[in-house]
């Protein structure tokens, strides 16, 4: 099977994308087709054999082959006429705007190219942590109280200190404060909203224990491990931009039976039917035996290959079990009507 | 101003976005550039002098100029290089799937080209009748009971008869059908289920008001009159077709003051923030001097003009208030640094 690889883009965590599209080279057995789209929301194609880092920081890549979507594809202007990019699936691996947001898989459906990720709906709902909220109570998943507040918002705060400030809409732990008392909350709001005119407020909790589960449905779901991430405080952007990088398989969470169950429970109930398509990671937390919903990675970093055994049988079973659209026929049959009516 | 008009597309409503995109020509006083998507979701540069509906019906559009999408507009092919189309704003006028349920949206922003219509999360919540509930009761508007069921699904209809069976995404009712006792059932979710794999069950209420408004937020609010609109049990599809193509003022609907006033505050709930940029409609139910949403159409048949008096200002004047995303500045820090530590 051969899989493009669709990275980089107009995203905070552009380089995130970089160092994730890299790391699968090293963990996908199926031949790797790299599409690069760039801050300015160019595609190109990178060679696979030579693909680094440096290759986008520097600009070099603009030397490579620019490509424009069309019906159907990505196509390669040549001499005379144009090129297809031949994979048999893409995996949409840009995390963030532009990525996570909806904006990706819209442009996928609608140039119909198969692809592994989120679909609209998905994106939508879990790139905003409001709805991600609304949506987990809604399919019966628990999550910590919150608060929404706008930029311009006289509302007092009624969540108790301390809590967490977090943009509403980013991802990767950008522009997320603690605040302890009333003396760090205006830093706290004036960091969160440089990245989103509405932020949410959560209780934070010192301590609590934090689960990663990644998983997928073909057939039946797969799950990964469950995985206890390390963290101080909570995961700051430094520490988890390292994470994207990481191939090596973690150490999996010790943990009652009868939680795991509830973890991967949870999940399901997240996953299907919104996710379908996707390989997504939740992170829960687990208070007093209660599972909450923290955020779901439609794109998790470097697709959670560490978490999973055979991530290249994984990727290439899901390419089987794409999501499809039921079929729009064309017709003009009120036109044909009005005309017939009208005696054109 | 040059005003485009972007119309048709892979949707169950493309014969209405065609009827509604030559509706417009009779009530914008600005200069109209259209373009076609087709049903393959192919882009076209219609004429404007020339435009009717059975350029369409019989694929002559065809031989009008074919467009590609890139970074900053919609570009011809010419004999040497390419041309770009000229306007100052597009109002996306596709109903329903590709306008509605986020797509074009994605489209739009990823190619930078400003337009009027809802953006991603907006397009997201409003075609998603799930979605739209959820919000409707987070921002403080009522909603009538409801219950979600998927094909699939085994469970017992909680909903008391007579009730409505809506599949989740269309708009337009297509595929709606009242339901007032058990052998009405089965009928009625076979062909709600031919248009989408989830259906939302709603009580129906014989003779409830109904009440349409629609607006935008520019400096301030702009609303229309509130309308109340003729129907039969509820509008049909072809009832609503008819609707698409109205150019003429309707008759305000007679209210009380306070209930006017209610309506439009829960317009403005709905709409702030989620809709700017967008000129929107809002169907409402009345019952008790309580106010229900019905649905929210983000891209309402002919941009609802009848309802407005001097449509062509408003429209112009929204294409002055369209909202902007933060910026993402190009940035390779963390992959310069990684650089730097390994002496690359």
């Amino acid at each position: 099977m051969k899989i493009a690889v669709l990275f980089g883009a107009q995203s905070f965590e552009h380089e995130i994308s970089v160092v994730s599209a890299i790391a699968l080279k090293k963990v996908l057995k199926s031949e790797i087709v790299y599409i690069f789209c760039d801050y300015e929301r160019n595609f190109y194609l990178i060679p696979t054999d030579t693909i680094n880092a440096k290759r986008f920081s520097s600009g070099a890549y603009k030397k490579d082959k620019s490509l424009v979507l069309k019906q159907g594809g990505f196509f390669a202007q040549k001499m005379f006429g144009e090129e297809k990019v031949a994979f048999d699936v893409l995996i949409n691996l840009v995390h963030g705007r532009d990525g996570e947001d909806g904006k990706l898989s819209s442009l996928l459906e609608f140039f119909a190219i198969p692809y592994i990720g989120p679909r609209i709906e998905g994106s939508c709902i879990s790139y905003n942590k409001l709805f991600t909220k609304l949506y987990a109570k809604e399919v019966g998943v628990d999550v910590l109280d919150y608060q929404v507040l706008h930029k311009e918002s006289k509302d007092d705060i009624r969540i108790a200190y301390p809590f967490i400030v977090k943009p509403l809409r980013l991802g990767s732990s950008i522009g997320i404060g603690i605040v302890k008392d009333e003396k760090e909350l205006s830093y706290a709001l004036d960091v969160a909203f440089e990245f989103d005119d509405t932020v949410l407020i959560e209780p934070f909790m010192q301590g609590v224990k934090e689960y990663n589960l990644a998983g997928c449905k073909t057939d039946g779901f797969i799950f990964s491990i469950i995985e206890e991430p390390q963290k101080e405080e909570f995961l700051d952007f430094d520490k988890k931009y390292l994470d994207f990088s990481r191939t090596k398989r973690v150490t999996e969470a010790h943990l009652d039976v009868k939680i795991q169950e509830k973890i991967r429970e949870a999940f399901v109930k997240l996953y299907d039917p919104l996710f379908l398509g996707a390989l997504i990671r939740c992170d829960f937390f687990v208070i007093d035996e209660t599972i909450y919903l923290n955020e779901i990675n439609p794109i998790p970093g470097s697709m959670a290959n560490y978490l999973f055994d055979d991530f290249d049988t994984i990727i290439t079973s899901l390419a089987q079990y794409l999501p499809r659209t039921t079929t729009v026929m064309k017709a003009y049959h009120y036109i044909h009507s009005i005309q017939a009516a009208k005696g054109k």
